[in-house]
């Protein structure tokens, strides 16, 4: 099977098998993991924030910053399509008691007069705003990347009105390939970040939440709540470490692929805006079938597909994916949209 | 003072103050006060629905009723501006776990096919949409009117995606009064409603939830947790009955005053949209002055205003409020805008 | 019907209803109710405290106190049959996040000793402690009333191990009338109290809850999430000031006729414990019949009894129970007991 | 460093260490790691169930129990000591809405007419009783081991009422071994039950829900809202199918050497109770000095010892203490406790 559904699909290459096999450990609920410690340690630096939580999630990695910067009963701002509103589970609300209004999405794209339109302040009769959420790059927005002016303009409309600003950056990776933006630099404009290992990077477990030691120290209490202090997680992090250190530089394969795969289903017109990282995504409205038929008819030849909606698809470059699983996948999707 | 701040402000007449002081109680907690009884068994016969429950609040009102359809974990969809999600102190979260995500508020217009493209299925992956609601007439829309036709469309979307649909009626007497709908004409168009009797219609104390006996009954235990369960609530509810048979017709007058006051105010270009019930918002951008500096210098004249935001404010006619009394604001509110 | 199932029965009196018909009133939630205003200084100034903030009921009351002493996440500990893990319908958990651990209760008793060996030290392993509260008089211990020396005692443990105390004093007008404890002393041993005024003293609907200006300032936004911000409540309030004033001297003579009910049911060996207050508590394990059939069987001839378990009952006298009342009680308990 | 601590601190073995490199994996969110999906079979097997859940922590594992069996408004009943309510961080409360009430602990002693009497039946007043949660072993009470007939009485008492029950069985395996009792057995007693790998079993990371397919196909809901809905975790999987192979019948070893390390101690007399399986819990009241100042000794001396309170430590014998290092620690808490 070529498992173009998501790059979290990815297995551990045999170097990293080596590196978990191998790793150092310790106890990480008292805090003893030599190995937890330092992929946190190197993580934080790679941002330029003071500390950084491990996390067996991105999920729980995202809820444990809303909770950080959003007080329960206050209210959080994002687009309509964002993952902490989407593929959460309904946490931010279950569990965080964080309220939230979204704009509308359009890919990764943000009009933020939009959104400072939208603050409302510190008040008795209004749920005040507390913080801004964004995602980098965008998952339902297919993978485009925010541009960093529109990020700084954010971080003056957080400033302004006293807000805090989380980036949901799982694969924010991509948007440093793509772009071109130091992870300092972006780091530079978030109170709180949340960045994953187990997507783009390959690790098989892991993500990481990036802020001040004192928010860190606080999240620490937050993820053993959630049920997230896991005991010799170095096995995790060691997975981690390798990851960052062999599979960062090679996204841009990924994002080449991904490039090349469009340009091979541009003509059939289901191509949804331009592709800039290792996201394809596919609007099936003009297509011959909808997205349940095709993904079954490329299932039946041996590719998988992501099913957003009955319209929309998703096709994910990964690790897993070379040149050859890429053509075969081209050749498959070209006759299934013929 | 004249105060144009909200309908909230509205005393007890003396008629209204006989009837609570002749009311006939016992302990509601026991569901034994006839008067409350006989409150809900009339309201939820206005609206055609089985049942009813008093409540200290329109936001408790609303927030049982939420909790009736949404479930913890799932998701409600609203406009940005509507109440539940802007003036009941993030409850819909902080208290029911409900995750909300909202289109852009234009008034009480509402695009139905917006709402339609935003519910999401049942899944594992994405928060599954399970409700929506709309307000009637709409607070921070200046008061203006849902169009049958589009709480009709609103009926279809939600039946074929298998939605609950929420109506905050809290001025939903406006609504019936402006556009001759009948209350149980509307009634029939939502699974819940709230109504509140403490605004327009001039009662001190008191909201009611309508919907099946079988969502009333779960309401009154989420009523008791919420600190609702009062005892000799006829003494309110008493009020209640009084308001509806003596001011829901005199709501007529109210418009009119709110559309002679409108008419007075437009060579100022600050009113915003068409004025239909009792509210008239004020669109300041245009103004020589912002909404607090405007509200100041009214209030050092004798009259109160309602400031909404830097350049937005809100008048709102009453029961409290005689033809002399407009006069008197009006010619105010003339002076301090010119 | 006599009934003797709980003061939270009474009905306003006539002198009571005058002062509703005729309360001066404003929009509480903008603060301007006098008599909601007049109402809280009184209460806060007989407790000796600050600040208090009206409420619905008990219930809302108590959880507001429990919320603003007892962080979410954080640990309360009370006795196992305490109101407010008993009758609130489980709100400190499902709503304040709060977690509880309970001592075995025996009346109004407690072991100082036994609760200060709960307390848990602030730590990331354990929940920490943060507050203790107790139920003054005791609802489910029979009327009890916890002594004055008790009372210190608890705060001395509390003083020492920083946590906060709190005082369901739903019903401390009780206590303070069989002790002869001023109510400024109960106040000062205490940082959050709940009072009501539609239990012993016979005000239809509304109790408050009494500690610093700063507190209040902060429940006043949990009251509103909760929906307790009503608007022109003063007319609820007018009749609690009434019975402040009128009402507390006399719950003397319910004590009396709470003994004197005692005494004559004696010889049965149904009275449970020594009846201090206007509380006759019934443990009917030696009776011929269980609660629910002798219940049944008094309610024929015309008294109302409030069954708590297979075998346990109670009865409550109260303003609207004169002797002539308690006499024909007695002669119907008499004979249903024999 | 000597560690005993807890058992938790335990690294892999090298065998294990191999496992884990060798280990099959999918991304297990899409349900498709085959390892996760063995073990969880083998583990709903072992004890006689349909389905179990591997999750990250005991905790979580113990959280998605409580949130399956005991609706959010409604009451578990648990010791005053139990895991659930003292080291979970409050996640019960706080993120499952469930109120608790606990019985005095005794160790592992249980007065089952004790929890009887503490049921409440389900209704409009009291908050209702729907579960109780035992724990097995009982980790504050000294690693003992709750005898298999007073379970037997604690599930009629939970048939009688309508109950369920739940096993905190992170250290079920000790009982197991201990009393020989077959898991299967425990298993048919309970509703759900949790166990982990990750203590007495010297897995890295994990633990897992034991119950029917419909309740753990909700706790995965559940799993995914709290962040641990993790990809590749066949990695950590593989860990805890080596461990269930090779570490359970080891256990009677570390049993061995918790007795005999007890009985060196004994003539102190600090041992708190018969110690029945790898925890020998210290009453260090009338030890010469508290639990902070030996510890701290110990640490000195290369031994490492767990402060539970001023006069109360414990130590804990696990997978990577051998008999050397058993005489070593006892050689230098001999003369610490001199």
């Amino acid at each position: 099977m070529i498992d173009l559904r998501s790059d979290t699909v990815t297995r551990p290459t045999p170097g990293m098998r080596q590196a978990i096999a191998e790793a150092e450990v310790g106890d990480d609920v008292y805090g003893e993991d030599p190995t937890v410690n330092a992929l946190e340690a190197e993580v934080a630096a790679l941002f330029g924030h003071e500390a950084a939580l491990f996390t067996p999630t991105g999920s729980m990695a995202n809820q444990i910053a809303l909770q950080l910067v959003t007080p329960r009963g206050t209210e959080l701002l994002c687009d309509a399509d964002a993952h902490v509103v989407t593929y959460e589970t309904g946490a931010a609300a279950a569990l965080g008691g964080i309220s939230t209004r979204t704009w509308p999405a359009v890919g990764a794209t943000i009009d933020a007069e939009q959104v400072a339109a939208m603050v409302r302040p510190d008040g008795y009769h209004a749920v005040p705003t507390t913080a801004i959420a964004v995602e980098q790059t965008h998952n339902r927005g297919g993978g485009g990347v925010i541009p960093l002016a529109t990020l700084r303009e954010l971080r003056r409309i957080a400033d302004d009105a006293g807000l805090r600003l989380h980036c949901d950056g799982a694969r924010i990776w991509h948007a440093h390939v793509a772009d071109g933006v130091a992870l300092a630099e972006y780091g530079a404009l978030f109170d709180t970040l949340s960045v994953c290992l187990s997507k783009g990077l390959g690790a098989p477990v892991g993500s990481l939440v990036i802020s001040t030691s004192e928010r860190i120290a606080a999240g620490r209490v937050i993820r053993k709540r959630l049920g997230g202090g896991m005991r010799q997680a170095g096995v995790l992090a060691a997975a981690g470490r390798y990851a960052l250190k062999h599979h960062l530089g090679r996204l841009a394969d990924d994002h080449a692929r991904a490039a090349r795969l469009a340009e091979a289903l541009a003509p059939f017109g289901v191509v949804a805006g331009a592709v800039r990282t290792n996201i394809v995504p596919l609007d099936l409205t003009k297509a011959p079938y909808d997205a349940p038929t095709i993904a079954a008819a490329a299932r039946k030849e041996g590719v998988l597909v992501s099913v957003l909606g009955p319209r929309t698809a998703r096709l994910v470059t990964h690790l897993d994916l070379d040149d050859a699983a890429l053509d075969r996948a081209t050749e498959v999707l070209t006759r299934v949209l013929s």
